[in-house]
């Protein structure tokens, strides 16, 4: 298989985690006989510090030119606190979902049986704990209308959904849970949102064309609290934009290992795969973050390509060093390797 | 003192913790010579079934009445999967908050360590945990234009904020945080949405009025995480009602102690006191339900009356009670006291 694969590194350990999942991805190429062709560009602060746009041009038109994209993470402090700063790096990412019309995210959430000590929950209550989030991406309140009064006093921001874009992620959702364990959560605020009240409508009309499939809906602030008291009772997770957010960055720590989470962002042509870990600077350059989130979404972008046994391969040799105590700073502060030595690993068992 | 307080039970096991805690409000009037006149009225799904409205005019008018509102929960799962349902109980409630004005919602959050055991989250996470969130209350997209397009294919939401209503409620945290411990953390989505950065601008303008409280900004997602993470890194922490709502109960979980935990809604003149818990249908009935959030949101209440000496004797007393081991079944599932015997000792201890 012949594919180009858009390498978008971004900020803080971006650049590093990427270049491991590019080694992996390598291994898997020489391993099957596939030819990956990368081509790298610039977004998020990196790419305002060279060219004051987020996401130059140039950049968008290699990710539109791309069968997949590959992203480090981005975002840098400096930005965070001036809120009045015309432009942020976050908005390359916005930007670049909406463009390519990215409209589901994917997050995979999952414990390390070896690992379950680092989560903050109590072992019973994580134990077994294996969901998945799909979070409308490019609609909802990020994308509505969004502005000042004319004598700044006052602010709006605008949330619209249309059936239309309520429906192609639950499809995909229904389906994923056919392929899981057969039930479905939709988080909304009916109780309170019209949109919120058009997705549980959605979503229940279209319930019947899954019979084997166990739909259960749950308030937004109730979700909070069960994915905390209960993270186990959840298979697949849908809801909208903000409040995918909110829930699937809650449920990222809850097994204690976000430095082993990946993502996916799907749309009609367009895909995006990328760590859910941030850019993390105070790590950056130092060789010692998590590379493993970036290589999973390698997987999950092999899997994307139909690629199931290559993705299957890496899924595998992840647990398996996981299990062997091959991990990086961030999960044995005493006994561990390099952000690098885990890209060898990696590519070392396929 | 003489104060005219109005009794909103509403649903599930609304009455029953209510009634505990009018029986420690009247025990604190007798010690301590204050009159208390009471005024009962219907809310919720109690007020639908009997007038077909979850908020009664005549109920309204008691409460506008009063000092101070003392208020059970609302909610009967019958209301909440039928999203074309034209009356909610959940109507009553926001029609209050906004009729009133009670734009500050405050709750305190806390551990009890003789019951650290039953948080979720691991012991040395939870412990130290002492937090008090302040939502707005009758802004945001909770109180916005809402609607579907004329086809009925699409919904919309409006959010909005004034520079007036974050001022109000950041000028109650700023001082909340000079007589705790300090610290106020701003809750918001500054990296996308304008109402947050207006929340933003808002609270950096306000914070050098206040040199001793020192000022941090987390974005909701991150939030959501720390809380589970750290939670003992907050103090006072201030957010936008949507927000507030899913921060505040995912706040509430981590201690372990739902059932302990009050809430106050204050305004410009009036102010409800209610606990956290919901309406819990199941325990309806069976004098099992913990009325301990009642009873100090009571204190909350008389706090709020200026009657310190009083709201800390409850305080001091309900500490007292739960080192003993006196609490109900929700707590300890072999040894446990009644609903109604809870009430019993506290007014004794009066
Ligand atoms: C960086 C930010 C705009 C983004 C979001 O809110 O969607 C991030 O938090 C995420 O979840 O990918
Ligand atoms: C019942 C509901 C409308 C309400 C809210 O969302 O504000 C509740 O969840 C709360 O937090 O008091």
């Amino acid at each position: 298989m012949k594919k180009k694969i858009a390498v978008l590194p971004g900020d803080g350990i971006g650049p590093e985690v990427t270049k491991q999942a590019v080694k992996v991805l390598e291994a898997v190429a020489h391993r099957f006989g596939h030819e990956f062709e990368y081509e790298k560009a610039l977004v998020g602060a990196a790419a305002i510090d060279e060219t004051g746009d987020p996401l130059p041009d140039e950049t968008l038109q290699v990710c539109l030119d791309s069968d997949a994209i590959l992203f480090g993470s981005i975002g840098d402090p400096k930005y965070d606190n001036d809120p009045k700063a015309k432009v942020r790096p976050e908005q390359g990412l916005l930007k670049l979902r909406k463009s390519l019309g990215l409209y589901a995210n994917i997050r995979p959430v999952k414990t390390y049986k070896s690992l379950i000590d680092h989560s903050p929950l109590k072992k019973e209550r994580v134990e077994g704990t294996d969901l998945v989030v799909y979070r409308e991406l490019t609609g909802g309140i990020y994308f509505g209308e969004k502005g000042r009064s004319e004598d700044g006093e006052s602010a709006y921001d605008h949330c619209n959904y249309s059936v239309e874009e309520i429906e192609r992620i639950a499809t995909m959702a229904f389906e994923a849970a056919q392929n899981r364990r057969k039930k479905l959560t939709l988080v909304d605020k009916a109780n309170v949102l019209e949109t919120s009240r058009l997705w549980r409508q959605t979503v229940q009309a279209k319930a019947p064309n899954y019979p084997d499939v166990d739909v259960e809906y749950l308030f937004v602030d109730n979700a909070a609290m069960q994915l905390i008291l209960r993270p186990n009772q959840f298979d697949v997770i849908l809801t909208e934009n903000m409040f995918g957010d909110i829930i699937s960055d809650e449920s990222s720590v809850i097994t204690g290992s976000i430095g082993l989470l990946p993502s996916a962002s799907i749309g009609e042509k367009n895909s995006l795969f990328e760590p859910i870990h941030g850019s993390y600077p105070q790590a950056a350059g130092k060789d010692i973050a998590n590379p493993v989130a970036a290589i999973l979404s390698v997987a999950m972008m092999l899997d994307h390509f139909g690629l199931h046994e290559e993705a299957e391969m890496i899924n595998t040799n992840v647990d398996h060093m996981i299990k062997k105590g091959l991990v990086t700073q961030d999960l044995d502060d005493h006994n561990f390797i390099t952000c690098s030595k885990v890209g060898d690993v990696l590519s070392l068992l396929l």
